[in-house]
């Protein structure tokens, strides 16, 4: 078998909408702050595979990388309106920590969850609620240089600094993905942005799998469903990828108004 | 006479090269983490105006913050080689305090001090040494991502993330300025790299004045010369702020062959 991936975060949204649908066709290593409740644990892995670790602790992060081929960096403080304290300590140093302790151990992929708070501020008010619509033209794309919404967002754009550097020094592969809004099931209702940037479950594990499956060098790309309302562009995640959504928040509007 | 003008880290390279040339036409408040020697102070700044601060803490840069027009933000660990734990402290962490102090005191310009290692990573093997000679037209412009060439650029590629937020939510003019090479008098010797991005005192000087006087939202410039040899463009500063060095490293470069 493979060497394994390690999952960091792994008892967060992401990292369940990730074990949900693929979680039974890779060897995992399992990181969370909080120990992991056994619900949250796909069928087959054992006990010594989960580790209940804080990303700040150097020593424990670099023994969770030895011996993985990946890594999938969910860990940090989810929350957009966290301190700046916290996501300093948790999402900045934290994510230093991992993907530094990863590229010298010689890690192949590393994908980190980056996130649409990184280039919110974007979002402006002569642009909205337009750029929302699907008659917008107006795309991100990935290229464009980071404009947080939040410190949250200032976190993870820094995030993508950091991975960029241990990309170029050690020629880890590296991938960002800014994460739209993602929800179980349902896109967002009344909610235009959510509805432009839904990311649903079964999208989010095929992503991540892309992570794990393509070849690639440096990328910074969009993770939402393929939406009829968008303002990312997810060309970069489909050329380079092989990113291939199935959903779209335009089917369930209908349903909405129902 | 106008609020005064907060410089941080006054008693470094890049502030005594300011203080040096304009030091008699502003209202200055300086800060430095040491207490700084008089020769360092320029004439008709009295002794209630120089402060001994480290930029970390909080209550003192509020405290410093307060009243002025404007901050010129130079503090921080200069050293290229810089470990993680310095540039997470006094960098990041103590440009996010220093940015949001000026913020939300309502301070009309903001200048930061970013450097060429914030991108340093674009000098790749295929493209030097061609790059920094005369006839090579690579040209990085400011609109391209960080890619930092190590940890103290990755810090002050974060640095342009959070004056980015900080402008985006408060109005305040930014404008980060990624120094080149800044040596006294004669360009660095034998060094085509340094001499493609020197930057003379005097023209160091002037762009800073720039930062004062012209009328910006958010920019990202670089300051170096009007070097002959060089792969940063200057026509940003040229066209928003008004540069207009007077000083080209080639013009040192027959002196070296003598």
């Amino acid at each position: 078998m493979d060497d394994p991936v390690l999952l960091t975060g792994a008892g967060g949204r992401v990292g369940q909408a990730i074990l949900r649908h693929i979680g039974a066709d890779y060897d995992w290593r399992l990181l969370d702050r909080e120990p992991l409740s056994n619900d949250k644990i796909p069928e087959g892995v054992d006990e010594a595979s989960v580790h209940a670790v804080d990303i700040t602790d150097e020593e424990a992060v670099e023994e969770a990388v030895s011996g993985v081929r990946a890594v999938i960096h969910l860990a940090g403080d989810p929350r957009p309106e966290a301190p700046w304290s916290s996501v300093l300590r948790n999402n900045i140093d934290g994510t230093h920590t991992v993907v530094r302790a990863a590229a010298e151990a010689g890690v192949e992929k590393f994908a980190f969850a980056s996130s649409n708070h990184a280039v919110g501020n974007y979002e402006t008010p002569d642009r909205t609620p337009d750029m929302y619509r699907p008659e917008d033209e107006f795309r991100l794309d990935g290229t464009e240089l980071p404009r947080p919404s939040n410190l949250y967002g200032a976190s993870k754009a820094t995030g993508e600094v950091l991975t960029r550097y241990y990309h170029d020094e050690y020629g880890m592969s590296v991938v960002n993905v800014r994460i739209g809004n993602l929800t179980e099931g349902h896109p967002p209702i009344d909610y235009e942005r959510g509805q432009a940037m839904w990311l649903s479950y079964k999208d989010c594990a095929h992503l991540f799998e892309c992570c794990l499956t393509a070849d690639y060098d440096f990328e910074i790309v969009y993770g939402i469903s393929d939406n009829d309302r968008k303002y990312y562009s997810i060309d970069r995640a489909r050329d380079v990828l092989g990113f291939s959504p199935v959903d779209n928040s335009a089917e369930f509007e209908d349903e909405d108004d129902e």
